[in-house]
């Protein structure tokens, strides 16, 4: 790009950089941190591609706003406090209006997380972005993957389904009333990473993953790395209202189960940890519905009211034991 | 992408996952870091768009290596030690083929380096790929930009004007025999960040940048940052043999001067260094050239052979000092 392009960028980007640990920002040829003495770094990345995980001439305040909270899910996922972030941009032309919007967008949700743009680059091309989350989380303290164990309770932070409802409304599959329309796009351009649940979770859940693929896929990852099976209680897992209203409850379950896009946590806690869980749910300070059991048989199995089922998009399907039982 | 896809790039990705002070490499939400203890972290993200910062067509390993190689130069140039790397991979299709032999270029950079692969993701799109490095460098010791003062030295780190060389090379506009075509696309595509030179230089020079966009800009931006101004004589920057032998004196200086691509190192060294720095020279511990000095006045000046200069496509023009003083 020319150097006015390029200024006009900075110029936006620039106006937040720095913040706690940040010894230098934008601006040479490296950012410089420091972690939080005898903390790990924990990073994740993240690009999304125009077109492709979201729709090119959507709003761009809205375009940075899921960027950076679906970056920021990953770090809830594993309990990390949010320190910075990074910002690869790739655009066709340096329109000043856009990336004024783009970066007011950012710059809300990096206040609300408390996360400082240290970094990145900027280019032409086709529409996307690559955004870095970088946290801080005690040694030994991370909420992993692979270490669910048999008999730990399965539990989701928040209803499920809204985000490929969303999906649906966007490409017009669905059609909703105004409010119901705010309250999807809001659900899909501003999904809540559940930063502050998974940081309560440390030290008390087993594992934990954030809700990207659709509750069956992630669950079962978390099933694959741990070398254990689930079983989900299909009539127990919370939908939001505005879907319960609008769609039958098997396409609902659809949607949490295979759709994507939630970022709830889904995490394991074992029997011990079951009270102080609960209490904790009890007092407000965090939110978790129980949703099934981690067992030692491989695979995310479904039942709905005492039967084993497979759910499909045509709702449930008696279980055949000479089939796969896993509807991911 | 389809998961048999995800896979498929896992296989070739994973393979050399992990490495020093990485607690968790890929395959959770976050890779966990251990930066080494009182360090700071440096951390870089670069884009590199297919046939914008590389022809799309061109080998998957030379392309890989360019772009690793391309990051790793930040970290040189703050002094810095390279530990690991992300990698966010955008592809039109997940081609077995390509993807292998992009992870082998990528992997042989990175084992030169002591970098790990500890993250990333792949998306489908136009071919791109973001990289972010991440590197170690002692509180207050990292090499600036912003620090230079006037009566530094000015010096190169290597031969500057084969990065251009190379690109005219690359767009027909130069042809060269076989052996200058293979010397030329060496240097473009395996370009050699000076991460040793750089972390030599930590004590040593007041202020470094990389050469990326040409001498007069990446110069421009230290005076700039550290608000000063310098003066390079022209007969003293170095120039590669290839480069030498093949164009005119005035050619290759353009290239040197606004081409960039070079990825060696310009740096600011004080008085009372220069003895040492030139020690280090002269035992082949450091390749280093001097080029010039730090001023008080704003901007870049040339002089060649004595003379006030202004450098353009045509050769030296006689400096009129009613026009502005930079080349850049």
């Amino acid at each position: 790009m020319s150097l006015g392009e390029f200024e006009l960028i900075e110029t936006y980007f620039r106006q937040e950089s720095g913040g706690m640990g940040v010894a230098m920002g934008i601006g040479d040829d490296c950012a410089l941190l420091e972690i939080p003495v005898g903390q790990q770094l924990a990073v994740s990345m993240d690009t999304l591609v125009g077109d492709v995980h979201f729709p090119k001439n959507a709003d761009p305040e809205l375009i940075a706003e899921r960027a950076l909270r679906v970056n920021l899910s990953d770090l809830a996922a594993m309990g990390a406090e949010p320190l910075w972030f990074t910002l690869g941009l790739t655009l066709l032309k340096a329109d000043a209006q856009w990336v004024k919007a783009f970066s007011q967008g950012l710059f809300r949700v990096a206040r609300e997380y408390g996360v400082a743009l240290v970094g990145g680059d900027t280019t032409r091309g086709n529409l996307s972005m690559t955004i870095q989350v970088h946290g801080a989380v005690s040694p030994g303290a991370a909420l992993l993957r692979g270490s669910a164990s048999p008999g730990d309770q399965i539990y989701v932070t928040g209803a499920l389904g809204d985000g490929a409802a969303a999906l649906a409304v966007i490409k017009q599959e669905l059609g909703v009333g105004k409010s119901a329309f705010n309250y999807f796009m809001d659900r899909y351009y501003r999904p809540q990473p559940q930063v502050e649940a998974g940081q309560r979770l440390v030290g008390l859940a087993n594992s934990a993953i954030d809700i990207s693929d659709g509750l069956i896929a992630d669950l079962g990852h978390i099933c694959e790395q741990s070398v254990v099976g689930a079983s989900i209680h299909l009539e127990q897992i919370p939908l939001s209202e505005p879907v319960a209203k609008l769609v039958s409850f098997e396409q609902g379950l659809e949607w949490a189960l295979s759709g994507g896009d939630d970022y709830q946590l889904c995490f394991t806690v074992s029997p011990e940890n079951v009270d102080e869980l609960e209490g904790l749910v009890e007092s407000g300070k965090l939110e978790a519905y129980p949703i099934g059991e981690i067992t030692r048989d491989q695979g995310v199995a479904c039942w709905y009211k005492g039967e084993r089922v497979v759910p499909s998009g045509q709702g449930f399907q008696h279980f055949n034991p000479d089939e796969q039982s896993s509807g991911a």
